[in-house]
């Protein structure tokens, strides 16, 4: 990418009255150099079956061509039109609760040919329509895509040819998903039920992984047809989004992030987040790294907040703090959802950098400052590439594995629970980390991995990892770790099964603890915060020692986390939920074991450092303050520039951060990492 | 009407065993003067199709009569009959769940031919079987009518039509509702979707104002039906009934009771509230001005409750305070729902005056006293009129507004909690109002006008607002009032809008208050009451002097209470939602600048003054007291007699009450106000 | 029964690997010496529609055989095979809430011909290859069989034949059920609707009892089949059982089990219950006595827990208690649920005894020292007999009763609540019980019967309790007794209706307390448990004396709990619902009064004795510790074995019981009972 964009949505369909040149003009005073359009508006340009209106379209890219704006241009396909379900229900999705009905988007079933039938039609004829219009900088398949549960008829009986190639037999199939269980044996293929109702977790599992591989083949699918059309130098992305808890949480359920996003030439995710009081900077970071990763380069947020109300209508320097996290997470485009607030439908308050009175206001006015220093910074700050050496282990297969067997009946603790408990440790220390998977071929160039619930794994994944640490890495493995193999099925050794090997522990039993404590261990932890809770493995060392035991007086005998050598390796394991204060002492010790301890874990959260380098070679340090309070510090690193207020810095000489502020240092000396 | 009404529903048909006899004559003993028949009993009246049988009718009106008891006679329409839902399953509403089953009263399409075919040959053959008995006081037009949400084929298909009437193309539906959001647009009728799972608010809304107006056209339909029989002096009525939260709590969403009580001769309601140590007396009071201003004219209080289970069941003396605070408020008869207590089905906890010993019991005993003092005072009590100058304008457009656009994604507050914020607090002062709405064409009746949350609103009704204050009059706007018109669409100008001009404040940007009070006020406010919560809009006075302002590190700097002098009158603006303490003291200071402070504003809940002018053009004034605690004080107005126990006051002269007790004077001299 | 058994239900089926000849030496080396196969896998003994294979029945049973080990054979007829739903869609019920879906067992309608056509051929096919297996020792029918709220089409027309046969005339039902009410009445049986959406509760609870029944029907269908293979001397069971709360809690609401139990030889049930810090042993004594108490017979534990996750992982010491506590309550069998751990599919953390690696672990080692004891002490321990003098009496009836009309509108309590409120306060106390019904015929051999909730009871059973006061029992009857008769209809006397005559009280009126604590009573209360919650009636004794009334400033004339002389007898009368202390003080009152206060009372909860004679005619005496702390005490009884440490105790010499653990004596004289 060349240039740093800093970018809207902009949907002149939703104006009240004609606004073009009036918002160009003010995007243009904001810095806005890119919009992104038409993903949500079909009924917008095939008003009707057949018949094509891309007036809007071109009058925007013309406009916007002419004030040197770039745009994005969506395919519309997630939001079906009126016509389209009148005259064709049975494109709505399926799903557990019956027939999906009309009014929202993603409403549809992705695998109906109708909807494949006009999807196709309708991305032919706008791609016909804007191919040749240099306004344009790339294209966005579809949006924040997902399978909308579809598994209605059409769906199982794909599902049961998926199952036949994978398992030739039933008798394959029941032994492997245990399916005598229950009596729910399938003695011929025809005699498949829906999986609807299924109770048998590795065939509801199972099912899961194919919705995901809908969601790959109807993106893979789009991208081959808008490659037909696109020119050289225009990407295709996509915009992902993270499971959702009012706000961008963790990891998506729906989505395989890692293979959906193979396609595509660059990765454009969805970022929301708490802001006010609640703006920690961990969402932007954590979507950020997972978008990184997912092809290991630079990133865009297609969409993140301006001043969507309720709690995330910033506080003065929250929307420049917001947008500089960003880029400190290898983004390379901020663009905000969206330009002006919606007067009527569904999102009225999610609102735009505009209020609905479309006049300048304060968080605009701050957005010109960004826009401004983007323009001024961009060389140094584009491109910014990591190299780190942690990372963590996720997997949408225990994921899903974690929702059908929950940690206790009563918990609502899930998967990416416990994944946010370490990446949130980690995030307070300092610790940048890479998001790694189940195919992640490059375990060796981390000195440290983490493997939280790693629930579901072949046994070629798990020795793999006894490998990596064999050969001299450092693992953390939590509880539940390699309990089941691939299709759910818990493994028939004893506890952890084959990363034993790596661990050095055992165990054959697991309780729901109650006034249980840790003790025999040396972390600094606050009495209050020392409990266990929800889930606890009674743990028996092998060869590992013991870092912490149970205080209890029936499971006392029992370890609680222990470390292993193995071979030129460390693996720690957890085999408790622990408080976020325990963790990070265990987190704090395993980075010093993985001997990657470095200047930034002197500090913690609220001052948050980022680093990277930029496309000039200079290593790039981002000092964020998330609080209400002044920071102030002797600077840790070489001398640098401050590119904010171009002053140069020494090391160690006093630097002041502004409440809810940053300030981005150039180590002067090329290629000088400082660690 | 002529004198008071004393009433029971009672239910021959429910009898365990013959009972007419003793029950008439348990009836005159507790001076009941009229019951109320027939409304819930089609299946006793028609127990076959075309099958008739008035004779539980018949025997009930010839012994009242007999008795000279009077009777409304209800049409039995709201609950139907298992043969017709055998023969016509497609009478049932088709809702947003799926077809109603049979069971439930209330489960029919309103509009569904068949069902109005049955209905209007029932009610031809009651009334032309009643229409000469001289028992009969009046009619009630079926029940407790609502929409119950029918939705069905046919109903949406009605809907179109209405659509096509108020829009004409659908351009302009599109733009107006701005369907083009997430590809809504309907740009042939043909392909208009049912609107039941419909994300947008303005399409959304409108449906539930067409599904009011079907029960306008429902009852106006019954009544041009029950007019062809009924006899000079004999009324027609409605049991109109409230938002219910287990209790009659506010505003009904799915009727307009300013609209769907035209046709009535008089106004009838049920109100049911709490009791025992939670009988305030505002619900009666807000029922019944609720009721009272639907024709600013006397009204029924067609059922009430006697000793429900749970804690409806009255301590000593609250069975009547309670009828005696229906009187205060305008009410001409109170009945209770029901004589005697059910032996099966479902409302068996639901009590009568009777328990199901159907014996005499504390509580009938009580009723005695009551049915005794109606009589004894009816000339007196009767007809109580009343002048209020504060009024408090009610929108059920902007009710369903807000259940669209909720104050924020977490609370569970709605319209009608604001309402009855303001509404109880105008209680507690004495301050007693009038309910209007967007249609109430004199304003200028009013010195003081409350709106809360009017968030729907057309322009004309906007620029009224600001005519009545121009021209003197003082209003109070809360937050969100004028922020979309009439078709829920937000505004593009600065907030408020249009009332800007009389509030003399703007706003563009809100939040959700964390750990926000109000500051720079001179409200005498406890630290513990001055928090602000749910939703505040950060004002900033054009022309207004600043009330109150935030006390919060990022905001600050806005306004959260206004005053503005506008023409020859003022408007104060809420920003926020406040505690009930709050809002007494901006009442407090609203009462004042109108200069309507009297001298009930020197008494305080629990204890209550009710006043009004009576047929004789006395001015009546009620005591109540509700609390376990004996009130006293010198007796504010001028000489006057009270009338329970024919005693004289002076002005000044001492007053006790004890619990749950009250007074009812007649200032002496005639149309002395005292005020 | 010949010998105590100690069994694990064993699923071959579900094993991972060929385990049978490993499993069946760790069996044996455990005392493992009966095994329950085959109740759960039809989809494995008939793969295809026709098609049989009882290959691993056989391999079972031919293995077991050989090691002498006997097994219970299950018809598998509560989980249906995948061929059979694919097939015949129509063997699944219809509930209110639609079709079931293919999934789980429990799922079919118990009605359908062609279900039962299937179910009856699995059936002779099984028994046909098994009867003459020497290995049997009997077989159970089905697996916690209920209706799984069956009421499709078919179903209601059988309900209304079931009516029609009831009542002859659509008029006598519209009387008795009070159908006039809302419309409801039927004067044509075509008329009648499917009652799935009834809100007439005598309805509902009449097609409760009828969907009870249908149990009752399918059932005894079984066993008469089953009857046509066995042998001699095998028994045939049932595994019923109870209300579900995550654990066994209460009264079975869908089953009768005092009627579903007759065609049976034994009674059966399983029992789960809380462990670990939650141990109390309450579960297993109530469900214990209610099973024991259905043929007034020993009964087996068909399912209990071993080690199930969360908190059923025994501590140490807890399986021995566990077992042991069976035991005492007169169980001749204990099982576990099941073997092993299961590895795919739903219940893969209801851990067996063995865990997923299937090697010994700390639980299974605990394991083996109860086959041990078992086998030992057989002779002295088996057929425990009981001579109870108290009972409590309970109602399927009531519990639907009070399920339709509950406590009040917010209180989650039902009537298991109230049952477990008395059996708790009376374990506690260690006073030993029956549960009996409402056609047990033998009152008079109690001296005490506790009567809660007996909301619904005919003419007949009230007056029979009457006569039990008469002649010189001692009831204590809860509120809502005697409220309504057998068809949910409110009696028309006054309340307790026809019990007022041995309790000698009277009430009208009911409420819910709200801060109403007990005045001048004599228990030993601390404050803070004197409140009464949820429901009071206000009672006027009339013979009764006053144990205790209300304190509150409205209702303190009322009395809340009284006792009566009447004829030779006693009987008190709860009026409210009290805590625990107060209920416990009620009780020991009780006991008093009905002259069975015996040396057990001396001693309380974390101590139980449980008592009765064995085959030798000696008294046993249990004594169980269900705590942490050590207990110690003086041996209350006559000179005694204790059997587990062959150790010879004297009364009043001093016993010490270890955490979690317990004792077992033989009093040495024959027939001494000691009470």
């Amino acid at each position: 990418m060349k240039k740093l964009l800093y970018g809207v949505a902009y949907y002149d369909e939703y104006m009240p009255y004609e606004r073009l040149e009036t918002d160009i003009q003010m995007m243009k005073e904001a810095g806005i150099n890119v919009v992104r359009i038409a993903e949500s508006t079909w009924s917008t340009h095939e008003p009707q079956n057949g018949i094509f209106d891309f007036r809007s379209v071109s009058r925007v890219l013309d406009a916007m061509y002419k004030a040197d704006i770039q745009v994005i241009v969506g395919t519309p396909t997630y939001a079906v039109p009126t016509w389209m379900v009148k005259e064709h229900p049975e494109v709505l999705a399926i799903t557990k609760n019956g027939p999906k009905e009309y009014g929202a988007r993603q409403i549809m079933d992705i695998t109906n040919p109708t909807y494949l039938f006009y999807a196709e039609r309708i991305i032919r004829k706008l791609m016909d329509h804007v191919k040749d219009h240099p306004a344009i900088i790339g294209y966005q398949i579809d949006n924040e895509t997902k399978h909308y549960d579809t598994s209605g008829p059409n769906v199982q009986q794909r599902f049961i040819k998926y199952l036949k190639e994978k398992f030739k037999t039933t008798d394959a199939l029941n032994d492997e998903f245990g399916l005598a269980y229950w009596s729910n044996n399938v003695n011929a293929w025809e005699d498949m039920p829906s999986v609807i109702a299924t109770i048998n977790g590795s065939l509801g599992a199972e099912f899961s992984k194919f919705q995901r591989k809908l969601v790959d083949d109807f993106l893979a699918w789009q991208v081959e047809i808008v490659k037909e059309y696109r020119k050289e130098g225009q990407f295709i992305t996509q915009n992902f989004d993270f499971e959702w808890r009012g706000y961008s949480y963790g990891i998506q359920p729906n989505v395989n992030h890692f293979s959906a996003s193979k396609p595509f030439d660059i990765t454009g995710v969805d970022i929301y987040h708490p802001s006010q009081e609640d703006l920690t900077g961990i969402e932007i970071s954590f979507g950020g790294d997972v978008a990184r990763s997912t092809k290991q380069q630079n990133y865009l947020v297609v969409e993140t907040e301006a001043q969507a109300f309720s709690n995330w209508t910033p506080f003065p320097g929250q929307l420049r703090l917001q947008a500089f996290s960003h880029l400190a997470s290898g983004a390379n485009m901020v663009s905000y959802w969206h330009w002006h607030s919606i007067h009527n439908s569904f999102e009225t308050y999610w609102k735009g950098l505009l209020s609905h009175d479309l006049q300048p206001n304060p968080v605009y006015h701050e957005a010109k400052t960004i826009g401004a220093d983007f323009k001024r910074l961009s060389a140094k700050l584009i491109n910014l590439k990591k190299k780190n050496k942690t990372a963590i282990l996720v997997s949408n297969e225990s994921l899903t594995g974690l929702s059908w067997f929950k940690f206790n009946h009563h918990s609502e603790l899930n998967y990416n629970d416990i994944v946010r408990l370490i990446y949130d440790e980690l995030y307070k220390i300092n610790v940048e980390v890479d998001i790694i998977h189940s195919e992640t071929d490059n375990l060796a160039d981390y000195s440290l991995i983490i493997v939280p619930c790693l629930y579901v794994a072949s046994d070629e994944l798990l020795e793999r990892l006894n490998q990596y640490v064999y050969n001299g890495g450092h693992a953390v493995f939590t509880f539940k770790s390699g309990f089941t193999n691939e299709n759910l099925k818990v493994r028939t050794s004893s506890q952890p099964g084959i990363i034993e090997k790596a661990c050095g522990v055992q165990y054959q039993m697991f309780v729901e603890p109650k006034n249980v404590k840790l003790t025999n261990h040396s972390y600094d932890i606050a009495e209050d915060n020392n409990e266990v809770h929800t889930w606890m493995e009674l743990l028996t060392p092998t060869t590992a020692k013991v870092l912490a035991t149970y205080d209890h007086p029936a499971w006392g005998e029992y370890a609680a986390i222990t470390c292993n050598e193995y071979g030129k390796g460390f693996a720690t394991y957890v085999g408790c939920i622990v408080s976020s204060e325990t963790m990070s002492e265990i987190l704090i010790d395993a980075v010093k074991r993985a001997n990657i301890w470095r200047q930034e874990q002197q500090f913690r959260f609220p001052v948050i450092i980022k680093s990277g380098l930029n496309d000039a070679g200079h290593e790039m340090k981002y000092f964020f303050n998330y609080s209400f309070e002044e920071q102030s510090f002797a600077y840790p690193f070489h001398e640098s520039v401050e590119l904010l207020e171009d002053v140069t810095y020494q090391n160690e000489e006093m630097i002041k951060i502004s409440p809810w502020s940053f300030k981005i240092f150039e180590v002067k000396e090329r290629g000088r990492t400082n660690k």
